[in-house]
């Protein structure tokens, strides 16, 4: 590896080990002090390269890829404010587990807290957000510290890959020249040991250090392998036994594709006859599993105290994955006696209802396939039909009303997508409208949202990130608000060339405030709450380059959206939609789904 | 105070005490964990309220009026990713001394790190930039720990606007209801005793605890005094043997209106009979007491070693303010030999060539005035006389030059603004520019930038925050990337109610790329650095209700600016200019005034 100077030098043993370490995009953001970073990614031909201005947006495109593909994806930015934009996505990452690799540029030691220009202290920036951090050395063309340069990026990507995946922070100090000069003597003559990095033995690939000339890289400088906890035999077997009752089920949080295998998660709902209550972003909501598996997906709406006061309690409930988005499910679950056992393969507690009685220390799918292997109970046939004619009716009074409301749109927007798709919903309602309203089907949809801190910024750029490393359909289902605040996001569909779909329901500011007690008291409800800002969206689509599509009612969004997704380019359907009705069908749908099985049999 | 239940009654206390502190105007986001706080924000009649939807544009809103008035400004959001979105605001608060306060709504202890929506880790969320942290207690109807809660608003305002202005952060933790909603018993009847929060003596004020009914508030529950540091007289007499001799220099660097006394720096410079070189954003450049000073402008351009290499040496450099934003006058200074006396009122170093030999810790105003009136030294005619002919140089070369390029564009801004007019000017050319080609004038303009940490993020908010704060006309000069990176602060333009007129210099991408060596680089230069991203930015001036206007020449662009600040409403005036262009004339006419200065006479 020859290069014209020590930054370039180091940069490029950077981006080479990130690139060997399986890396195959990063998203770099303009700037001076990041130079030898963002030249390094530029001239490696096995990295795609999404150029961003605005690196709020950079870092949740970053994220939207990173949970589509389980996958690091790093992100380069300058010194400075720059770094600060990323904390939002870091945030995300954290809580929702996504590998982020976050190279902040920055001054070398003696400038910083100096009145140097751009200059901010970027030391733990993130806090306790990032699984790992580290500040790098200054750079130098000497074979030890280029050693320890590559570990360093090896364990970047181990930390964020790790058990408990999520962000990592490399802080990168650079003196001038940061531009690929030639500086005589600064890298010594003796490149083929410096690019080998005192590693001699062929096995470790690293001596060509030429990495990026073919399409499939050498091996790394630190090859890496990653387990996932596995429990003893004894307790899987103890663990089979809790499971071994007539009435149990599977409750799926949100969980990334690569999170959980579904197909391991149906054969244990074989084996054990449990449903699975499956979260929208669980991904077993959706998907050819969904053949052969009671998943359910109408709980948000019958699981109401009058229905279940007089179903008996589920004997046991693995839980996997986060949180579920739905309320009345997580409050179900508060209030039955079952034993309650989290799979967590980061051992965290994700269950702020605290009536969980059991943490399992596992990787889920791998526990899943071992329970499916020796689980054994009885019948539970009849447990089984008490949720299925909860379904049924919820089901039945969903497809009953056709009228214009922001649920019944998400579910034509799910229910109309061309397979493959991948379907990103946004925070708050949308999400929402998704769990209670779009029926589990065996459609080939991937269905993600940011429900690790459920913020309603960057949701435009994370799913464009998401589209981009696929060749799905990518259908973004968002909310004014949301849309509003990462209008900056849409440059990405040109810029780093993602085609979307965008249903944007438009209700004129917060439609979830309408669902909160501080509805009632306005002053302030509107102004501070409701938030109406009256902006007209339609020169987004100019300013993008998006078509813009605005229509009234279910049937036409229908029409619109089929040709949307149809067509080349992206589209925004835009739906004005009244926040209050909306929540009134909610309600109403949902009082006569309790009603009828309040009243009706319950087996 | 009468309060329907505590979480109410806590906000109120808090607005309360920081109304009474002095606190006019707030930033709030809509959210539901902040309820609290933004009922008790909008229902004090003494405060006015800015809705923003965007948490990082509120942020730099809150900035610029801080910036602009010098009184602290908060920020009220909800928890999660919002909080983070203050962080690049934050970090520019820290480096430029503006006075922010966050006041982050946060999950009740039980509730964090539990899985629970909406919830991240947001102790220390901004690491070592804020001056002060606390993570309050849970709200209580309790007299000690209300007298606790306003002491700790006390201390935040104090923080905030101490010798060291910056940010503070307060998290505030609520537990549901967060609405006004009746909770019996919940808060005691002895209301009195409480709203006095444990005062009796009348002087406090605070016994009737309904702040906000008249126009002035009571006196605050605990009142605030600040002082300066001063230094003792004989350190005084000290510094004025340094200042008395023949050719010395005053240097003010960017300082906000509330930091320096013009007045104070132009008797000194009287007193001594130093030339002021004054940074744009020093507050010296413009402004009254430019008719009786020798107050320099031209010095980026003229101070090159060919022409400095025969000048004497200055004996004696004051420097106040941060560091200048002229990287040749900074150079110059590095290469004097001259005695260099920082004067920090926090006693930091903003100095980043390390040659200055003094660090002052006073109030640089105090100072300038105790030293004018005892200072003596020998006549400094013949010394003022060469950097008064540096400068007639340089400004006749100036206003020789009658093309479009972007120096002339901004410096046209400046010399047909009205009177008086708040000036915000983008990072990173707008702000070289200014400092280059806007000549001292005695016109009432207030020139502003964020040269803390120099982003290019958060720019129209921050002006527009700025022009919040003051009748004043506000004209904001701003590149097209940074107006890209915050086109969700215009919202604020009909939202919040300021009118603005924007010089939008368009070179479609980042100029500043041009002036560096990453230029001759190409690839990556284009699509990595220049990233020219071709929006059509007209489809804004729908989309936030600005009057949009293009031109293509110095002429045109006068009499667009004239008609648009004269006008109501808010404009946009786009000059479209071609950035290697630019940077080609402004290398032209600074090698011009050099080739005369060094073939010329040197005195």
């Amino acid at each position: 590896m020859t290069a014209p100077n020590r930054n370039t030098l180091w940069a490029r043993a950077i981006v080479d080990e990130l690139v060997r370490g399986g890396v195959t995009a990063a998203c770099v953001s303009p700037g001076s002090r990041s130079t030898p970073l963002t030249v390094a990614f530029a001239e490696h031909e096995d990295v795609r390269v999404f150029s961003h201005l605005d690196e709020r947006a950079a870092a949740y495109f970053a994220l939207g890829r990173a949970r589509r593909t389980g996958e690091v994806t790093p992100l380069v930015c300058t010194s400075g404010t720059a770094a600060a934009n990323y904390h939002p996505a870091v945030l995300e990452a954290d809580q929702s587990r996504v590998p982020l690799l976050a190279l902040t540029a920055d001054r070398p030691p003696e400038l910083r807290d100096s009145g140097a220009n751009q200059t901010a202290d970027q030391e733990k920036l993130y806090g306790d957000a990032v699984r790992w951090y580290k500040d790098l050395p200054e750079p130098e063309a000497e074979a030890r510290k280029l050693r320890s340069l590559r570990t360093t990026v090896a364990r970047a990507l181990t930390a964020a890959e790790g058990t408990d995946p999520g962000p990592v922070h490399l802080n990168v100090p650079f003196r001038k020249p940061l531009e690929p000069t030639e500086v005589p003597g600064d890298v010594p003559d003796d490149l083929e040991s410096l690019a080998a990095a005192g590693r001699t033995n062929a096995a470790g690939g690293a001596g060509s250090g030429t990495g990026g000339v073919g399409t499939t890289s050498p091996p790394a400088f630190v090859e890496r392998a990653q387990g996932a906890p596995e429990l003893p035999d004894s307790e899987i077997r103890s663990l089979a036994d809790d499971l071994g009752v007539e009435r149990g089920l599977i409750v799926a949080g949100p969980a990334d594709p690569h999170e959980i295998d579904p197909e391991a998660v149906v054969a244990l709902s074989h084996a054990t006859g449990f449903p699975i209550l499956a979260d929208p972003l669980s991904g077993l909501r959706f998907g050819g599993h969904n053949r052969v598996a009671p998943v359910l997906g109408g709980y948000d709406a019958y699981l109401d105290e009058a229905v279940t006061a007089d179903w008996p309690d589920p004997e046991a409930v693995l839980r996997i994955g986060a949180s579920p988005t739905s309320k009345p499910l997580r409050k179900y679950l508060a209030r039955t006696d079952a034993q309650q056992l989290v799979v967590d393969p980061a051992g965290k507690w994700r269950e702020a209802e605290f009536t969980a009685s059991d943490l399992v220390v596992a990787d889920p799918s791998r526990l899943a396939e071992a329970l499916a292997r020796i689980v054994a109970g009885p019948d539970s046939a009849a447990w089984r039909d008490l949720w299925a004619e909860a379904e049924r009716t919820h089901w039945d009074a969903v497809d009953a009303h056709e009228g214009l409301f922001e649920g019944g749109i998400v579910a034509d927007a799910v229910a109309e997508a061309p397979e493959p798709t991948t379907l990103f919903v946004s925070n708050s309602m949308p999400v929402r409208d998704l769990d209670r309203f779009a029926r589990p089907s065996p459609d080939a949809v991937t269905a993600l949202g940011n429900r690790g801190v459920s913020g309603i910024d960057g949701i435009t750029s994370t799913a464009l990130g998401a589209g981009s490393a696929t060749t799905d359909h990518l259908t973004l289902v968002i909310g004014d608000l949301a849309y509003y605040h990462d209008m900056n996001g849409l440059l990405a569909v040109a810029r780093c060339d993602v085609d979307a779909t965008i249903v944007l329901l438009d209700n004129d500011g917060g439609g979830i405030f309408h669902m909160l007690p501080i509805e009632s008291f306005d002053p302030p409800f509107t102004e501070q709450f409701k938030t109406p800002h009256g902006i007209d969206f339609e020169p987004t689509g100019e300013l993008y380059g998006l078509e813009y599509e605005r229509v009234d009612g279910r049937e036409a969004f229908v029409d619109a959206y089929t040709e949307a997704v149809a067509g080349e380019g992206s589209t925004v359907v835009e739906v004005a939609t009244d926040a209050a009705d909306s929540h009134g069908t909610r309600d109403e749908l949902r009082a006569q789904v309790i009603a009828e099985l309040a009243g009706g049999s319950t087996n």
